[in-house]
């Protein structure tokens, strides 16, 4: 498409309101946060990258093969998998060059023009790994390369990048499956990063999971409780939370199609759970166990401590022939209208207003923004709202969540921001990118005379650094 | 938070867009606005205050103790409303000095930051009360001694707020149980101030309403109705409007959990209400008999000419537990997905096309802005569009109404701006919101070439002062 | 309203923003596209125009009889149809002076400040009838008259306004029952433009048209193939897309009123359709044949590449009233809340990664677009985003779209620009506007750093012109 060299530049005032005036506060209020430390309190980056501290491979490797963004785009414009190296479900993968890969990328770069991934991914190439040229067909090899031979020298090993970010401490998600031995690995190592877990236990949770049976049976033995019987199954969630929480986690997450809990009377939800261990169950039934089991773990989360988030409404694995093919997570998770309202009544009925427990709503439907989230979190002392998550993580997305948030909700049942991610080197530009749009919507309130400066510069630390910190114990 | 006695100003150009073209001409639309008389066609003030003309107690009381937009904010951070002097559901309180409640209040202040509340305090704070450094932990007591004083001076009697917020007219709402005897007072008491009522059936309308049955059996005494028999029931009504009108109402209004209308055989109308006095109905008689009276509402508008409004979607009392402590209206009402397409067909289907038939449209759920109120209202003949509505009211929410309403209904279906509340000094500071953004809204297009100047300062008066007038009949 | 006169104008920064550096952007942008030829694949205008030639008869007839964006407004304002001589059902029209009409119209044209329909009307007014007054009450004659005179001289003969206008293709739509006689017209009478066709096959798939019966009884007749049999039903469609894309047609349109696909096992796929043909069907049967028809249009779409549209979510004819006295298409279809991502599953799990096949999805319901359509566009290689639709073509509604979608789908799933108009002198307003506000929006970007000039420059006529054509085989 454009195979001159064109200039990669990233100007400092990038994201901020072109508007004169707003611009100005809006750099006022970047240069008090620019340089805090990274709060990341859920993402999905690899524990055993920090443990073991090993080398990242090739560009291919790191860019582009994990990051299910990138990825999405360029089948959704007929490039298969297969050609950018992409695993298939069976674990083959077909004998591709990563540079070839990478040329192919390169070449369709212009499709993320003005999306996240292009903000990001030109970050991380400008600051992370110094190129001043922008990636196309033209520049690819030059982008491999450099890349690629930057990651075998020290400087670009996890733990190098991790301390060269300003990460203060970032959390990983592992299964109650898990035996944490890359945590234990980081503590035992002596090394001063802070990395610790959250309990995600959709796997032993959702029976219409494919690997539910088995995850099941693992639990049990790697608890020793009778998972099978539902006094059982319980204790073994408060052995694990308990074994989670030792090795620093301060939150449970639950990813669940829509946002239902339930509160059933405890021989109801004790016959439910014997349908359900014994496959003899409807879709209703996977539903309401799901339900009833986000009751459990708030019941939980008062006694042990562990902040509670919900990530509902997704529609995952949509594409069945590219599941068929590729297995899970490959880009074709599709947001589903969601409901809060009447889905978390029975959970907060029974805890909504309990000192001290807390529960952290994601949402990938933002008509719920205005009428649902913010109306419930600027009334429920337990509920406050996560960022703008996954699909609505551009800029865009995070200016449309606090436009419909602020004036239920305000500022302060907000928990500042997730980075939620796989791909490691773009943390530092995705707090960035949520750091400068929240000083540029402050700097619109500053300059339409709604907040004083000096309080937006308490509200935009408090975004960057004290309310992740707060939200999650951390 | 904030310890440091920090200067409170009001500046004259807030909420204009920043950017200076922009901003002059938001300036001049303003200034042929600003100091327009204030329609204030629905809201819930309380009409003995203009009949007795008492003082108001105190800061606390005042402001404080009625405003749900205030008190939810501080319960959603962990502050419990007896702290705060909340009335119990018994109608008891905990013996909590207002000041520690305002205290309270003021040290919490920073979570309204960017908020319409904190607009609207701010707002009266410097211009009815005249004070100059912002409320904290450290002003609480100088904001309490200072508003608390000026309440028992004359200049802050009721009536004289009211003639010195220059407001026209203000509707009070009542049930149709009300006697009225407040605005007979006002009426007979030779001030010239106009405070009307309007008919407000809700609790003599829906089964679910826990009141219902006493509220039946009220009405039928206060109206010598057999209010038991379908044909005395809505004789009841017309009695009890025909009373409303002749006490100035001009407008009915409905306050349902959904838009559903019904237009029932008048058989099956008869039964069905023979099956809710006998307190034998399922949920889905009662949605039909809510649907059904909407419709012999709008019937009975026809005659009488009483303005029709529908305020739909909200699920009240979300709170189990503290509906149980502290009764209705407490800040736990949480707005639903709504439907209004098939809901209204019913109704329309009979009176759509019925000249004269006036059906005010209010909305909590915003994806229906542009989806179907803004199509229903720019094609039929009786619908208008209510403006930007409770937890909407906000500048974001005003200036989504607009664009999401303007292209298929115009500025001319809508029925400018109501203030819908009970926090009387906040009349001015929710008017001014309003004209503010409508003219920063209009200045935008303006600004875009999109409408010429002396066109915008046309519907900048028709927004703030002749369509409300019209569209109430006032 | 107004009766003075008042200049009009046409800016040449309309639409663009008024911040002096983005506006600055914007025009350079667009001086790219200005003049580009227009691409219409999508749109209502009457071939016959072109075959015959003939002048339009007056202001009336032309402007405001054929256009239901004007005249649904007037409606919502209390103004009889008959008194703006629009046809009754039955075809008969009320003996109005169609200078009377005008009239009328002219003294409400204030009813659409701030509208799209102001904005096309205004650039016509200007640009095609060289008028430099406002319309209202006052010029009404006026312009009558000048509009009038004009459209009887050469200059304003439908080939020669489409060759001014720059069209450099144009598709209309036809049912399949159409014979096509004036696309044959065209092509045999020597003119050069290009007027094709689009396959438009609801009258013979929807079960609940109230023509189904005798448009399937015609359908037979034309194609020579029993249509009461499921393989000679599905053999008809076939040899009349064949026949449409010989006159040129590239594409098919299928206006749904919900997205709903079915991807039938063969002998209920045959059971249903009897069922249908015998008329003894439920509405469930009807919505699952339209559903089973869009997955069969897919599979020929394979074999002859016609490109597939579906325009879902749209309650026809909502006035019972109005349709009874006027009949179809006369302002009151209103969009509905329209669920895609459950919808189209059986047709995406057929045909989904189907290499070559190409289905663009529009929508009415501006909820889904950041929720399911970008998430599903940014991933399905067949999926492509069709523009703002309908009510949502005013600039507000384009702007909500880009910014909605970008994030998830990029600008290369979407298809650029339609105008999908019957009002044919507005179809370069409204191209100019839609280039407009694609360059304001991506000077906006520029602006924030996010895209840099040279690549916006591309982005921009990728938009106005590559796209299109290219998304559409043109």
């Amino acid at each position: 498409m454009n195979t001159d060299t064109r200039p990669l530049t990233l100007n400092e005032d990038r994201l901020f309101p072109p508007e004169p005036t707003q611009r100005a506060i809006a750099r006022r209020l970047y240069a008090q946060v620019a340089h805090l430390p990274i709060i990341s309190p859920h993402g999905h980056t690899d524990p055993s990258w920090f443990a073991g501290n090993a080398p990242f491979p090739n560009a291919t490797e790191l860019l582009l093969v994990p990051d299910h963004y990138v990825f999405r785009m360029l089948y959704s414009q007929g490039i298969d998998l297969d050609a950018l190296g992409i695993p298939r479900a069976d674990g083959s993968r077909t004998d591709v060059d990563p540079r070839e890969a990478w040329r192919l990328f390169a070449s369709n770069f212009h499709l993320f023009r003005g999306t996240p991934s292009s903000l990001w991914l030109n970050h991380v190439f400008h600051d992370v790994f110094g190129l001043r040229v922008r990636l196309d067909a033209a520049t690819a090899d030059q982008y491999y390369d450099t890349i690629t031979i930057a990651l075998q020298t020290p400087e670009f090993r996890p733990r190098a990048l991790f301390e060269r970010f300003n990460i203060e401490v970032i959390a990983t998600t592992e299964s109650p499956l898990d035996p944490l031995q890359h945590h234990a690995a980081i503590r035992d190592s002596g090394w001063s990063g802070r990395v610790i877990t959250a309990y995600r236990p959709d796997s032993v949770i959702d029976p219409e999971h494919e690997q539910f049976a088995d995850a099941l049976h693992h639990f049990g033995e790697l608890t020793g409780e009778d998972v099978h019987d539902w006094d059982g199954y319980l204790r073994a969630h408060r052995q694990r939370r308990a074994f989670f929480a030792s090795m620093g986690a301060t939150s449970s997450d639950h990813g669940h199609p829509s946002c239902a809990t339930a509160d059933l009377p405890p021989a109801e939800a004790r016959a439910l759970f014997e349908r359900i261990v014994r496959g003899r169950f409807s879709a209703a039934d996977a539903e309401a166990f799901r339900g009833q089991m986000l009751t459990e773990m708030a019941a939980m989360s008062l006694d042990d401590g562990l902040v509670m988030q919900i990530h509902p409404g997704c529609f995952r694995n949509h594409n069945h022939g590219l599941f068929e093919r590729f297995g899970r997570d490959k880009g074709a998770d599709i947001p589903l209208h969601t409901d809060y309202v009447h889905a978390l009544k029975p959970l907060l009925d029974r805890f909504g207003n309990a000192p001290g427990f807390r529960l952290i709503l994601f949402t990938l439907d933002e008509s719920t923004y205005a009428r649902e989230l913010a109306p419930l979190a600027g009334h429920y002392p337990c509920l406050f709202l996560g960022p703008a998550w996954w699909f609505h993580d551009a800029p865009e997305g995070m200016w449309r969540f606090r436009e419909q948030t602020l004036s239920s909700a305000g500022f302060y049942n907000t928990v500042g921001f997730n980075d939620d991610t796989r791909a490691f080197l773009s943390i530092p530009a995705r707090h960035d990118v949520a750091r400068r749009v929240d000083c540029a919507f402050l700097a619109k309130l500053v300059a339409e005379h709604r907040l004083d400066e000096d309080a937006a510069v308490e509200v935009a630390v408090d975004l960057a650094y004290r309310l992740p910190k707060e939200a999650y114990n951390l």
